[in-house]
Order: C-alpha cells, then structure tokens, then sequence
C-alpha cells in the first residue's frame, strides 16, 4: 500500500478511534448525536396512530442515518490495522446490525423491527465517556462494583434461593385460583416482592399467603440494606483508596502516604513505588 | 430622589429583603404564612362537591391574598436598588404569575387555573428557610448533592440506558396486547419497575417478558445501592471536612487538625497550608 | 397515712413502676402478655365470619381484661405519689381509654369498636422494653435519630415541597379523567411514586404525564439515599461515641480517648470528667 | 466391624461430607447439580398446558433424580459415626422428605405435589459454598447480620408496633367498604405501604385514609433508612475489625495495629492486649 495512501488511512483511523484531535472530536461528539437520533427515531415509530407524514419524514431520517452508519462502518473496516478483530468485536457486530435492517426492508418485510437493535449502540455512549471529565467517577463507580461483585454474588444467590422457597410455599398455600398458576410464576411474584417493586398484578388472597407475604416483605425490606451497605462500603473504601495508600515506609512504617508521596510525611525517606 | 424618600425606600428593602431586623422577620413569616394559605386554597378550589359558600369564600381569600401579592410585588420592584434584575428574575417572574392570574379570570375565564403556579412560591420558603436554625443543615444536603452531582450524572445516565435498552427488548417480547404499547411506554414501565415504584398498570405476562422484568427488578434492587452509597459517602465526608482533615503537622505528626487550625493543636507549630 | 399503709403503697409502687425486683419483672411481662392477648383479641373480633362460640370467648377474654386493666389503673393510682400527674399524662390516658369502653358498651352499643384503643398500650412495650438487653441498641438507634431530626426535618420538607409542585404539574397534565381528581389527591399520588411506594390505584395515562412521573420516580429514587446517608452517618457517628470520645488531655491535648479512660493513654495525665 | 470395612466406610464419608478431595468435591458438583435439576423439574411440572411427553420426560427425570438421592441418603446413614444424628437433623429431614413424596405416589395420589420440598434442599447449597471462594464473604456477611441482630430485633419491633397500631387506625377510618376488611388485613396493607412494596391491592379511598397513608410512606421511606444505616455500619465495621483496631502503642502512640498484632509495628514494644 503507498505511503499516502497509509498516510490516509491513519487520519481516519485518528478521527473514527481517537478523541484527541480536533477532528477525532467532533466526529464523536456527531455520532454520539446521530446514535441518539436515531434510538428517537426508532422510539418514535414504535407510537401507533400518527400522521402519515411523520413516518416518511422518520423513514427518511433512518435512511440518511443508516447510510451515515454504513459509510462509518465501511471507514472502521478499511482504516483499522486489524479489520477481522473489528468486525467479530462486540461493538463491530451492533454497528453492522444497525445497518443491516433497512437494507432488508427490501427483500422481506417488518424487518426494520430489528432497528430496535440500534438501542445496543448506546452503549458505544459509554466508550465515548472515556474522553469526558466524568471518566474519574464512571471508573470509581464500576471498580467500587467489580470490587463488590463476589459479596453481591453471594448476596443474589442468597436472594434467588429464598425467591425459590418461598415461591414454593406461596404457589401451594395460594394455589392456582390466586393467580399463583405455577412455581415459576410465583417465584417471579417473590421477587416482585422481596424488591419491594410489588406490581399488583398478583397478589396473595388467603390469610396464611398474606401472612407470608408480610414476612417475605419485611425480609426484602431488611435485605436492600445489605447491597447498599456492600457498595457505600466498597465505594468510601475506593475513595480512600484515591487519596491515601497502605503502603509503608522502609525506614519508619509510616503508612497511609497520600498515591501521589515521593517521600515519606514522617521520615523523608524515599519510598518504595506502589504496585 | 430625595434623602428621606430614599431611606423610606431603604427601610421597605430592609422589611421585604432582609431578615435581621425584627420587622423583616415578622415580614417573612407572614408572607411564608400567606404562601402556604394560598396554596392550600388552590388545593381546596380543585376538590370537587363542596358547598358553593365554600368557594365564595376561598373566592374572596384569594382576591386578599392576591392584592397583598401584588403590594409586595410593587414594594419589591420600588424598593430594589436594580428594580430590572428582580423583575427578570427566577423570583420576580413567579412573584408575578402569581399575582396576575386573577387578574386576568374577569378577561377570560378559567385563568384562575393559572392561579396553581402559586405552587412554585413555596421554593422562596427555601429563601425564608435560609434564616432558621436549619441553614446549616440545608447547605450541608445541598453541598453532599452538588458535590456528588458527576457521580449522580454517571449514574442516571446508566440507568436511562439500562432503561432504553430493557424497554425496547420488553416491547419486542411483550408486545402490544400485553400494555408495551410503544417504546417510550415501554421504557417508563422499565424506569417504573427499576426504581422499584411499580405501579403495576402495565406489567408482563409472557414467560419470557417475566424473566426479564425479574432481572430488572434485582437490578434495580441493587442499583438503588449506588445513590445511596454515594451519598452516603459525600455525605460522612462533608460532616468529616467541617471538623478535621488529614494534614499532619511537620514537627510532631498529629494528624486530624481542624481545617482552621494555624497551628498544630499538639506541639503548636506552624501548619504547611493543606492543598 | 399510716406508715404499714405507706409501706404497704410502696410495695404495690415497686410492683408497678418499678422493674428491678422479681415481682416487679413478673408483673412486667404479666403486662406485656396481656396487652398483646387484648390487641390479638381485638384483631380477631374484627375478623368477620367466625362462629358465634369465637366471639363468646373472645367476649369473656375481653372481660378478664378489662377488669385486670381496670384493677391495674386503680393501683397504679393509688400507689403513685402524684395520683394527678399520672391520670393526665400520655400513658395514663392511654390506660384509662383501654379499660372504659366495654364499660360503655352497656350503656351505648358499637362503643367496643374503641377497644381498638389498646393497639396503643403496645406503646407501653416501649416502657418495658426499658429493663431488656435491648435498652442500648433502643437509646442508640433513638439517639441516632433524633440527632439527625433536623436534617430529617429539611429532608422531609424538601420531599413535600416537591410533592406539593408536581402534584400541581400532573393535576394540570392529566386531570380528572385520568383518576387525578384533585391537587391534594394528586399530591397524594406524588408521595406514593416518590416513596417508590406505587399502589398504582392512580396511574399516569398520558404521554406527558408519564414523563413527568419518571422524573418523580427517579428523583425518588435518589432521594431515598438521602435520608439512609443521614441515618448511617449519624449512626456510625453515635457508634463511634461509644468507643472513643472528643475531649482532650489538659497536659497533652491528646484526643480520642475511649470513654472510660481515667488516664490519657498518650502521657498517662488524669483526665477532666467528661460531661 | 472389619478393618477393610470402616475403612471403606470411611472413604464414603470423605467422599459425602468432606470436600477437600477431588472425589469429594466431584460428589458435591454432582449434588448440587442435581438439587438444581430436581428443583427445575419441579417448577417446569408446575407449569400447565404442556405436552404430555414434557410429563413423561419429567416424570423419567425424577425417577432417577429420586433414586440418586436414596442411596446418597442410605450412604449418608451407613458411613456415618452417629446415623441418628444425622437423620434428626436438619438436612437428615430434608434429605428424607425430598426421598419419600414419589415413592409415597404409589400409594395416594397428588402426594408428589410434596416435591416441592425438595426447593429446601437448595439451602444445602449454603453448605457445598463454604468450599468456594466465597465463603469469606458469605461469613462477613452472616457476620455483619448476626452482629447487627439485636439492633434489626428492635428495628422491626419498632416497624410492627408502627404497623398494628397504624392498621387499626386504618381499619376505623377506611372500613370495610373500601377493602380494609379487618384489622390483620389492613396491618396487611401497612406493612406493604410501609415496606414501599405497595401492591395496590387495596389502597385507601377516603381522603383522611389517604392521608395517614402519605404518613406511612414516609414513615417508611424514612425507616428504611435505619436498617441500612445498621448493616452498613456494621458491615464496615466487620471489614475495619479484620484489619485493624484502634489501640495505640504504650510506647511510641503508634496505632491501627492488625488485632493479631503482638508487637507494634513502628517500634517493636509488646503491645497491652485489646479489651
């Protein structure tokens, strides 16, 4: 390939993957716009009963997007070093399946349902953050989670087998009449319950399911305390974490050095770096 | 102007605009006092099938409260050294809607509807507030929030995309029989279901539409630990701020000095100005 | 009063008011087995479609009741120094209504509805609760919140002042076709979604007005961190105050000490008494 | 009992109760696998309208699955020290219960509908979890609760003693006509307005209900707060307590020291032991 040509590519390859430049930019903060247009535009056709124009105004508006997305798709493609890793990423198969459904629009129809897949890319929103000053809290918050994820696992699982027993006892104390028709709809009930979201949609008739329900009410009203003290926990540890460390002091053991100390608060030794 | 006229305004400005003299203190809890009257008087006007003497007298109470509104509306605009900066302001403008509405009911009726945005009055409590023993408190909510504002953004925005994405997956399982009528329908039952509100106007009844709700519940259940962890956080860490910070002073190492401490509560020695 | 009368008062005082002797501990739980007997009674009277024989007993079990009540408010009287100051205060009503309706209930029929009355002499479990284990977990969680009243106090007002504002808004955008029938009842309605309670007997019906809830809902969803910030700092805080204290040493100005130091653990000086 | 014997009984019981072999672990993979299993089959049966092969398939499945357990519960009996122990036991009575329903369909029918049962044996899980790495948090967590039962006890005392007396005040003001059919029912309804479930099964009617109602919410809105506040704080507790405590050296004030710490790590002094 010439040099130029390379030379080409890197420019695109700056604008479409960086956000450094000027360009790189300006290009996100357009697409980022044009993915939210186009989840409206999607939501919007989804209303029943408007004015004719409306749709073709929309079905128009979808066009140019997903022409947009297509020709960005192509670029991604011909720009990256290593095209194949792209297209079969996560990121590369939503691009390519927000494109796709228009086009099929031709051959088969109601298959721009599946522009509803276009929601996914919202989720690109998140790597364009990265370039934003919220990227200190989007990361605190999600170590604060990675680092709570086994309490939290322990915490569903113990959520999900008490859902399963008392579903259980609710689908054989109220029975079918209720509106408990089976074990999983019941348990489906628990957890509506113990989340304290409580639809309505059923709910227990007989004394002894009511009973029940009150203590699987005050359980989950008790249980949302632990998932919060978890995280509020994991999370002022994480914040600690951002001004002091526990390292200590070769000379003296002082400990506690803000991650950013050269030398020791106590002794003026040089410390060891943190890993 | 003349001297006199000028400290006669002076004199309003203090009564209407202050709050340390005793004459503005009285001011303001009679005006807090006509604010909460008028508001309950909207309340009482919207409740249907009450005895026409009723709202014969709320008839006549709101037209008192509306010409107090409207002296203290023109006393504040002579009164103020900069009458236009009031007048356009949050403040000036809702003062203003809630004098004139009745006003207009002998042009064209029903206008009195407009007489709810008294309503919106009731946020210059938080002005009145301001001289009770509770500003203290007040600041210190209002700091922990606006202080936790990014994470909060990062947050919200988190669970409007859950929201978006969960919605459109449920208007594509549910569909339109079972109440996901649209999107954005579907969407406010997601936000409905994940801040645990669950209204159960709308609720899921294919397997498969239950399965899904039941994950967004424990999601929900375990978001709801963020905000609160955040909070929390800021929160324990605004109250820690007002007492003691972290420094440790240079000669003897006492830690936890007031972030007004000149001088090390310890040995007395000079503190290095905390960054 | 003869002194064997006076003593023989004491005794039935130390019985009653007292909790420290054997006979007064008896009568306690004696008291508090009663009083959730009566509660239970009153429960099961208003249950409808029970055999006449149900009700008979429940009849004569009311009966033993009220008159062991009734000997007990006697007592209490009698052996109290201040007889006046008991009958007029908050338990010593509470007593006097829970004995005085079956009474009544010779001369006018239905009058045993206010037995329901003694649902609040479970407040007296409070009381008795007094002598368990239970008392420092109570006296902290008391202390936590009534430390925190006035922040709670800002809270609340904050949370009404926004009901009051938006349940104004959705009075306006749905109306009374849409079960909004009123300012106050949508106000009502505004609390309900707020608390992320969501009884769903009022639903939002239109576009706008589901908007407007989600705001509410989210709002109330993080909201709710507010308060559990409170209360967990302000707890943690009263826990802390159980382990070490504020006051300093007059030698060294050292701090923290734990509560029951008598001598700083820095310079070994003899502290002041801390009040 | 021969040598070869008990020693072949012994490798039984290693296999069966202990994990730290491969071919114990292997066996508690292969149990909890089909604990799920049996579980899964349970609910699926519940559902109604399938095929009749789905039943037939079911029915094979739980067969075998019943088989498996049998011998498992004989071994369990055989190479055990004291068999009695066990089979009064807990787990023994679970482990027997979710034998005898299919055998028992032989001779009544609908007895399988005792199956469901064997949802408990689920809780044998929290047994096989203890070899997993998450058994650190499990402990914490059971930990932090335990730790904070006495403060929950008085919690949910408060919350009940809220609920009795608010429900029968609910009871007078709604009656009968508006669902509040008697008084456990409408403590029913406070416990699920206080808990923010909020079913919606019955909700108040008259205005003075909906207003007591507003003050349940947020009641418990604000309730809510406590129990997080508890487990949060105890949760961070029992986190702080695994690292370290506040004593201070008698020698150099050093402090934070590990609980396991015999000597301080800033000077080498014997530290007092912590009370």
């Amino acid at each position: 390939m010439t040099k130029p040509n390379s030379n080409w590519r890197r420019k695109i390859h700056d604008i479409i993957y960086e956000a450094d430049t000027p360009a790189g930019k300006f290009f996100d903060v357009v697409l980022l716009f044009l993915i939210l247009l186009s989840v409206i535009f999607v939501m919007i056709e989804s209303v029943r009963g408007m004015s004719a124009k409306v749709y073709d105004y929309l079905y128009v508006g979808e066009w140019i997007i997903t022409v947009f997305f297509s020709v960005e798709y192509v670029l991604r493609i011909i720009s990256v070093r290593k095209p194949f890793r792209y297209i079969f990423s996560f990121y590369g198969i939503i691009d390519l399946l927000s494109t796709i459904p228009l086009y099929l629009s031709f051959v088969l129809a109601g298959s721009n349902y599946l522009l509803t897949v276009r929601a996914l890319r919202l989720l690109r929103v998140f790597r364009i953050l990265k370039i934003t000053r919220y990227l200190g809290e989007a990361n605190r918050l999600k170590k604060a989670l990675s680092d709570s994820r086994p309490k939290i696992l322990v915490f569903l699982f113990a959520v999900l087998i008490i859902a399963v027993i008392a579903g259980t006892l609710m689908y054989l104390i109220e029975g079918e009449e209720n509106g408990f028709t089976s074990i999983p709809r019941s348990i489906y009930w628990c957890i509506v319950t113990l989340t304290t979201v409580g639809f309505g949609d059923i709910a227990p008739a007989t004394p002894l399911g009511q009973f029940l329900a009150t203590i699987i009410m005050i359980l989950g009203y008790g249980i949302i305390a632990v998932p919060t003290g978890i995280v509020s926990a994991e999370y002022s540890k994480a914040k600690d974490y951002v001004h002091v460390n526990t390292q200590s002091c070769p000379n003296c053991n002082a400990f506690r050095h803000r991650d950013d100390a050269k030398y020791c608060y106590q002794c003026g030794e040089e410390l060891n770096p943190e890993t």
